[in-house]
């Protein structure tokens, strides 16, 4: 018989309510809640920018956020998980599941972000670095902001795409730019994870393991680099390689 | 600059119509709709048996599953995505955070299996074999249904429960019985994982992770036995330990 030291990892249901009205109920590590309720509204479409919450409290015991806005987005309740069909809405944005994602995830046409090899490696490993806990036992989503030099903003989360809602609300909120930032993630580039990358609007995802099909099909449509498998001293440039700055560039 | 060979997984989106309606939409792995659907649709209580499906067939080409059912439970909608706050319906029911979960949740009272701890240990080695691709890059989930003696039935899937889903669909569709059934994962045991092995009606679950606060606090009131850390040697019993045998016993 032997036995082991165990980490409980906590979940929490936090349930954002719109001018009083139940709107969504996600399930969360509970740190930089107010944050993470910021970025989803304004990932969602809900708000266009910071100044359009005009007061957010959280309510820990019960696990609220109360956001008072007058200016909610008018369409998002209409296209709610409906689904978008390519075939009748036009080949130009191939890849989408969802309507609302296809209305405001964002293209990336400029390159404001270049990375050579090196800074793939190093940048991921702050990214390891910084997320010491729970790297044992899996399930546990890491992801950083950085931009070509270091790591500027670390953020984990149970939920899949709630570590980057959090780093996507604390920007809005400290009014810092992301399009000319990268994004760490710790686990596959999903197309949920992907589509939250242009909805947020970086340019530059890098991730330990590998993107799926429909991720890359969104990549592609959308401009954005896709670098996975960084391991060791390899990895794969799957879209948007003119952001990889070759030897001779750098 | 050295090349590897890289497994690229494919999500496939699919929507579930009800007698012509749109219902659901889940990004899946492409394989086993059908038992998904069905699994899906009985776990949420829309359909309470197999039979109340009168007919059930899958779109391929565009991702639909149509199912022509003259039963649809008429509460679904009314509480979908609707909070269920403890405070105000009593304590009977501590954790469930959807109104939907209560009310669909089994409680398992009696004991239909008992496994020993060499038990644990083959019956998570059987299903770790049964799933070799993807083991390397993460990010795809696998099940696996046992008895006490041996792996029966073993599915893979990127999204976090549809694995357990085409599971379920592939029970209900042959007659299977999963009361006396064991349910072994490869990832962390969330709240939400733990719902659906109490939707299927399954009353114990094995995993090589660590399960969280929430899935605990589920799985002591529903009477569900969680066993978690299954390496090498040692694992933890987290709730329902009436289930594991003491060597006196075996």
């Amino acid at each position: 018989m032997t036995t082991r030291e165990d980490t409980i990892v906590t979940e929490f249901p936090v349930t954002i309510k719109i001018n009083g009205q139940e709107f969504v109920t996600m399930v969360c590590t509970p740190e930089y809640v107010e944050d993470m309720a910021i970025g989803y509204l304004a990932s969602e479409g809900i708000i266009r920018k910071y100044e359009d919450i005009k007061e957010i409290w959280v309510q820990e015991d019960e696990g609220f956020v109360h956001v008072k806005t007058d200016k909610p987005n008018p369409y998002y309740e209409k296209f709610q998980n409906k689904r978008y069909i390519t075939s009748c809405c036009g080949g130009s944005r191939q890849g989408f599941v969802f309507v609302n994602d296809a209305l405001t995830a964002k293209k990336m046409n400029d390159i404001h972000v270049k990375v050579s090899p090196e800074d793939c490696f190093r940048l991921m490993k702050d990214m390891q670095e910084s997320a010491v806990t729970f790297q044992q036992t899996g399930g546990v989503h890491n992801a950083a902001l950085c931009d070509m030099n270091e790591l500027l903003l670390s953020r984990m989360d149970i939920g899949r795409h709630n570590a980057l809602d959090k780093i996507y609300g604390y920007c809005l909120k400290n009014d810092i730019s992301i399009k000319d930032k990268i994004l760490v993630f710790s686990g596959r580039i999903s197309s949920e994870i992907l589509l939250k990358v242009a909805k947020i609007g970086c340019e530059m995802i890098l991730s330990k393991s590998a993107p799926t099909e429909l991720a890359l099909t969104l990549a592609e449509n959308l401009g954005i680099t896709t670098v996975g498998f960084i391991r060791n001293q390899s990895f794969n440039v799957y879209t948007g390689a003119e952001r990889i700055m070759l030897e001779s560039e750098s």
